[in-house]
């Protein structure tokens, strides 16, 4: 995620150098042939190209309102698994009477939930805090996070069972599981049902389309400088067409858009650690502007 | 529903065909009664198409809004179903000391629920999961997964009392279901509610009138090249009207773009029997880029 | 309701044949008296119709938003009336070890419900269900279906004493029944506070100015076929006025777009009694593609 | 809240006759200048003043969204307040085994905390519910409303004590108070919190310069017809600024926009009082069209 | 936060006059070079200004809704706070039989999580209300607001443990502490997590670009009256993309627009505070209109 507001300009510049380049290439070839060559079919200024113009953007900003809603949506839900992260940390710590190893085993799920969302190598994190019993249970499962999770719950009934703890508490802690079961099924939603293709494939074809059109609508009345006025235009779209793109998928893992999951994942890390005075590592820092 | 873009894109356009033909052939025929037998009554370039262009996009867009709503909610109420089939998993494994009969009719539960949504033949998958004396109580009941649920209810009320289970503790798996309930009762409404006939009827009847006439508007400026751009307006138009109509029933069981509810079943069967170490099948893949 | 989208789309058109109508007589006037009897006075090319058309399909959109929030909202809680009335059934045949005559009570509520929100008489319905000691209990008082919630309340916590049933238990139980009143709560609000008068009285008054300056822009230069194109932009528009007065009050009972509350009831009696083992009527079923 | 229809268009015309004559005389002025005084520097065609009104009519429906938000929001916090005090009712009479005077401090909470909304005396109300003991030990206290919540719960705990009721059913009754002091809380966050001044001061600001530059740009082509073409368009603008300003303060006390709140304590009290068989008053009655 | 209306709308001129006076050079600038010294390539009327704007405005509102939205969320989940203070104060004095010290502690939390969203010190307030034995606890821990949640957690544990409390009285104050938990991770989410950088950086270089280019499509038709022209429809793009930008960060410490964070903190302690008897500040007022 850009946490740099001027890096952040530079790099959408930068990410839109090429569709721009593409543009400006074609405007130039409908103006060289239509000026020079005088291939005057190219004129076409009674082209409705404001009213498609229109009907396009109207129609993107519906479908980066859904892409930006699925970005928010994702980070609220990783908001979620951090307050659930901390308030069965406090409780961890208070209705179980001090049991750090369960607290670390819900930092490694955090780890663990990166990773599945990811689709990165976290094991070396989950390693270093899951206990070995867990660790030892889970192997072979395919949703890894849900496996741990289904561990703790063992592990805290085993707790009360041991206590004899009251069953009013230990509904509490378990309601704080299921709220934690909820932000991550919400969370797989997101990253397993990718946005409606017609949200996400139509406005690049039409997008597309439209540029095409772009130049051949204006070339006779601006003349030389029509490659300055319709690539102007058409990156304007093509800005619109790219923020849907970039925010459709919050997890994808290789762009300066993904949520900086590594760095949520370290500060629950930091909040389940630090009150029981476990040593814990330093915050992650943004890099060049983009924190991962 | 699609999961790979470019072959989505494909399907989209491959789905449109039918409906850029004959916008074309009408756009066609438009011209050659214009131009070749001097119909001239047919052109009307003072008629406000901008205007009503604009109007019926921003309707679209709301109506779209509303169709992508009504989807992107089957979506998370079948993610609550998974949620609280998890949470219920992790309960039947601790707070009810392993009741693997009970994890399993769960499973069944969210088969029934898919066949009664989609309406689907499902009883093989329930009759795999489903214990027999449940099944038999069940018989002739019209709401099948209500009734599924209400005997889970009735096995875990028998069961607590056989073990002397703590009321909150109870009461807590009594919340499960009590949510399951509520999420259920979600899916049916948006499949017994069809979107709204002013939003699912009305922009398609606006769409043909509006199609049909945008050709008249055009043939006077545009001449022999009215059908390229009478096609592309009229394309953009149609798109439109097919995004809502296509996300408006998410359940609807025969289109690329219903919900994947049989791979949902299978991965909350998966996430149910795998912690108990029961055997699960493989979940499913997208077969030509659509998962079912 | 209207669950048949073809008979749907005639309904809305038949529904609109008395504005299109009047909307037509009125373009046919202006172009008579400017074509025939030279009242030239009567031509505004230069209004800036264009304008004063958008700002109004704007703001109607933001209206019909509003007022299909409404018919959805109502619809949504009418769904939670139904999911906690299946969840007390559950309760009342599991925690509370069968007790029909409260679902029976429970069904007599919802028949109530819908009686008091669409001014229906439905005293058959609630006495066929209702027991008869809460029947009387609940005479004179203005809420009934307020009353019926807070007898079985009265039941219930007489039920949990007789049986000494965990208060956690009985909590549950509560928590249902408080549920039950926030749904209840929630659709006599939009019962009681119409849609704010902005948004229901404004747009038909500015929809009538703007269809009477309509053809006195369009006379000039589409003469003797401007009742056409006018009746066309106008039809729009009160096509987008009639969307937002049908759908502003979903509960007002003498039109084709009100909820369908009856068929609701029948489903929660179905839900409620077939479980127990107690004769249910059949579904209802739509008539003329309308459900009520 | 006005109530009817047909008095409510009535009483929006009558609120925008003063800015209508203003516009009108201003339009007329420059009319005047421009015909008789050939002051021909006032005419300006060239502006772009489309561009500009779609840019405002645009800002202004996101605004009037969220005017609109702010009223309905208000409007669902008191429904909650309703609800809430109607669950109250219940567990005062079921599970606290009859505390008719605590359910009269309940309505004489949601009389006080109208009267701290509105900043309406409301004593004599409050007088006339609240029992005296309790009366006495909220004096002094600037938030009476909480206070009274806090006393309330005073009274519960003693009230649990002394019949030794179970700690899970207790929890039920402070989870309705803790509801309660939820919606309590957004009432007073709307009421403290104005919609941020860009969007209540800047929409006014825009719209008058827009009511000024407006007719300069009609008055060469619609010349002495100027004066109907202006006014008509910036009637609409006028509308459209007066919808948000009447939203977006829910608690206004003097004009007919506000919502009614003195209607729902009272049926608050009715629905709280009549199940105990205690004296209720009968419900407010709106006046011309209007109700407080 | 600007509380009256007449200031809030000078404060909003005020900040926006650098911008407004760039603007008018750069629009004097174009006007002077075309008139005094013909540079007749700067007269560009054929550019589709009217497509750019009305793309730019549609655009801006969608990223103006989303900063809306963060605005308000914030201020809604300092709601919560506030709420979910009062109902621990409650409990405070009722559940756990007077513990002052708890209610003291909980409106430190206050003062320490607006020190921490703001990056404002605060030690002074959160000194004078957090019991000693607390503050000496959380020393060195990087997440001050959420270790006094922690401790205060612990000291309920205690109380609870001493007294021997029912569970689920336990379990209600440990829902409230967890819900605060999520109100605080809620403030964070916002707090870091800045709009996404194509809603917050793109806007503003859209919006230069198009104000560079604006003059150049007028300067033909309104010659000298350019600027004014010119200026007026840049004020309003650059008037949107401001609301934006003031909007986006509702915890940004050193702007007009900024969240009242302190003056919320203080009604909290008050409300704390006052029912159990002990002295509270004056509630903050507004200087020069703005609150903080």
């Amino acid at each position: 995620m850009i946490v740099n507001r001027r890096i952040g300009v530079y790099i959408l510049l930068r990410e839109s150098l090429r569709s721009l380049l593409a543009l400006f290439a074609w405007d130039l070839l409908v103006v060289i042939l239509f000026q020079l060559f005088h291939q005057e079919w190219m004129e076409q200024p009674a082209l409705p190209i404001s009213l498609i113009g229109s009907a396009l953007v109207l129609f993107m900003n519906v479908r980066n309102n859904a892409a930006y809603s699925r970005w928010w949506e994702g980070r609220s839900l990783w908001g979620m698994v951090t307050n659930n992260c901390r308030s069965f940390g406090r409780q961890a710590g208070t209705l179980l009477n001090n049991r750090p190893d369960l607290a670390c085993a819900m930092a490694a799920y955090a780890h663990s939930l990166r990773g599945s969302l990811g689709d990165i190598d976290v094991s070396a994190d989950v390693r270093r805090l899951l206990p070995e019993k867990i660790e030892k249970r889970i192997r072979g499962i395919s949703n890894q996070p849900n496996a741990i999770l289904y561990e703790i719950g063992v592990e805290v009934n085993a707790e009360v069972a041991r206590q004899n703890i009251d069953g009013a508490v230990h509904g509490q802690i378990d309601r704080i599981l299921s709220d934690m079961a909820n932000a991550q099924g919400g969370l797989e939603r997101i990253r397993k049902t990718p946005l409606a293709i017609q949200f996400s494939g139509l406005p690049r074809f039409l997008t597309i389309c439209f540029c095409l059109v772009l130049p051949l609508s204006m070339v006779q009345s601006l003349g030389w400088i029509t490659p300055l006025g319709s690539s102007l235009v058409g990156f304007l779209f093509v800005a619109l067409d790219k923020i849907g793109h970039d925010l459709e998928e919050p997890f994808r893992n290789n762009t300066a858009h993904t949520l900086p999951m590594k760095a949520m994942a370290i500060t629950i890390e930091i909040d389940l650690l630090q009150p029981l005075g476990l040593p814990a590592p330093p915050p992650l820092q943004p890099e060049g502007g983009v924190l991962i």
